[in-house]
């Protein structure tokens, strides 16, 4: 049974768990967002380590308390970094969260995104045309071979990606956030839609790839399902607060992430949601 | 004929053009600098993609709009993939700035840039040392082989690198910008002056190469002569903006990309602009 | 004898001469905090360059009037390109700054770290836990072999690493600050402690790397204590401020930048320090 109630107070100790925790999230992410990506995870009461070399990244899989991989801005040492992050991670037990930026586009990423659907994400996060390209490539229902992927934009919406969300989400046992003007958030069995957040939002660079980063945060301290919606819900909330304070991109994001680290977790979990149950056998 | 209301109709154009078509710009730009990139290639309306390996390179330039590329903290990676981005968009014909931060430091500098005049950039943005050596390093009239970068800062004024500049845009058949107090503009035929900015840009680091990648948005959308002139109108109005509301140089860096995204067309295509005309044979 | 009015003259003049001759200061540092830095650097009055390959960074070294070296976000290149930046900045007797991040972590960072010791850095910067293990690394008294580094968080506090400090100082005849709640700076004969700054400082990344940074721009005009001194006075001071303009990180960032441009020198000279004289034979 869905309850709503439940979800809140769910939500509400996710929030309060990460700030009193402070678990470390390592990453491999990508250049240009990397930055904004740890005052993030900073700003929700995480910590962060990034990191480019292979073995490094094995050692803080076995310190760290969840693992991010985002396959923006790829470099040579990826090629093997980031597929032997993923395997400590699955093989450690921690939580990973991955961001499947620019799906679709050059040899590399697409062969390390092959190799990764082994290692079952715990949380997936990408806009529509992500969610669908990816689901395309592991050859699950929703998904589409063609990537609609434009840099790091999306051509679709997040309605068109339900399908492929919830493919994804079943494959892996993990959840998916497709986000976009309105969020799905899926665990296969339940579907979740939260709004809010900004028009500003896609004008500030990193804000899909510092959510990524974020619910990696979270999935520390929650389940994928939980955690995913939480990492959401802050998202909305920060940026419907920053955007009452600000209508240019630069002053909303230094509000945005003010808002991440300011707001309460009553608030955050008060953001709007709305629940759906998925009939078995009819995702 | 110098037409000045035509040029800043031409300018007001640009901005708008900029703004509806959000066209994508694919660039390989240095690590220090890429998160200010983006965020004022976003905030003058385009949309934006970065990029390192090779292969990547190529198939963005096939897809994108138009094309930057910076020479800054160069990685082994750049050595093939700068040569293959710049021919790709030759061959592709879509326009491409070259931003040669830091030309005349090191032998793999050196060798890429030699190499990249054949592919002719449509744009060239440099401090007045950067355009000077960057004519000497292609045997141009007005270059030196000396070189005067210091890291990244001019140790020349903008009005000695005027024959420089004019060397260069007759040699690519696009346009130069040397930036500096008054920033130089030419396509080899006609020369403008444009002021305005602060004391403060050169206080905030990129603020050459953001203005190198929002040329580089502009080329996407209007002739070379119109995209560097606008992307210096942008940045000059946005910097006098900007510069009212603050003397610190971090609140600068904010308001100015806000004044980016809020500038009207008409507030950027009033800039002051001095236009010149280069008289035939007599560069 | 230490002096204390003699101190903050001392300091009052570094901080003059960092803003009259805008010294270069090449670095190599971590992918996440670079925009940080170079922002830090120049707001204090300095100017940066930023190199990954090795051949030019021993060119910047020639050119440069400081150097600064961060272990953060290690790459391939890296391997050969810090020793040999190291050597070429001792060999060129020019001073330079080690901020061994996540030593510790990693066969690379071990390695390097080891060969650096022969090139006696000028000013080494650590937070605590980062400190002793490098004590440790180099067999001096006060260090550990187990790192306690949590990537790039201290678990030690500032008091634990007073010997650690000290030996490394003596080690290098340079400089050591070990960061953290109060700061400790010692020379080997004298050891200073500064306080200031805000609770905020570590919820932005980068505010460990800025301010070793920072004492590389100071060392360009100061002696290894006096810089690593004004670099920290300079730091606590606009932490100070900039915590009595906002309570949030984001803003928090802006206002410390801010003020890092606009404290006068007499402001910074007169943050609290004190002073305590180490026995000979007695550290």
């Amino acid at each position: 049974m869905i309850n709503g109630r439940h979800m809140i107070e769910e939500l509400e100790k996710a929030v309060v768990a990460l700030r009193e925790t402070t678990p470390l999230v390592a990453s491999i992410t990508n250049a240009v967002t990397v930055n904004f990506v740890v005052n993030a995870q900073l700003a929700v009461g995480g910590t962060a380590a990034v990191v480019y070399l292979p073995e490094e990244g094995e050692i803080l899989a076995s310190i760290a308390q969840s693992i991010y991989i985002n396959m923006g801005t790829l470099l040579p040492v990826h090629e093997e970094a980031i597929p032997r992050l993923a395997r400590s991670a699955h093989e450690y037990a921690k939580p990973w969260v991955l961001d499947p930026v620019a799906v679709g586009i050059g040899s590399m990423r697409t062969s390390i995104l092959e190799e990764l659907k082994e290692y079952k994400p715990t949380i997936i996060r990408g806009n529509a045309s992500e969610i669908i390209a990816l689901a395309g490539l592991w050859g699950l229902d929703g998904g589409v071979d063609e990537s609609n992927v434009r840099g790091v934009d999306s051509t679709d919406q997040v309605s068109a990606a339900r399908q492929a969300a919830i493919s994804l989400a079943q494959c892996t046992q993990g959840a998916v956030i497709a986000s976009g003007e309105v969020d799905l958030v899926t665990d296969g069995n339940l579907l979740a839609f939260s709004s809010g957040g900004s028009y500003l939002m896609p004008k500030i660079t990193g804000s899909g790839c510092s959510l990524s980063g974020v619910a990696a945060a979270y999935a520390a301290v929650a389940s994928p399902f939980t955690a995913a919606l939480a990492s959401v819900a802050h998202y909305n909330e920060a940026g419907r607060v920053a955007a009452e304070k600000t209508a240019a991109p630069a002053s909303f994001q230094t509000q945005f992430i003010d808002a991440l680290f300011t707001l309460t977790a009553m608030e955050i979990a008060d953001n709007k949601i709305e629940l759906e149950i998925l009939l078995p056998n009819c995702p």
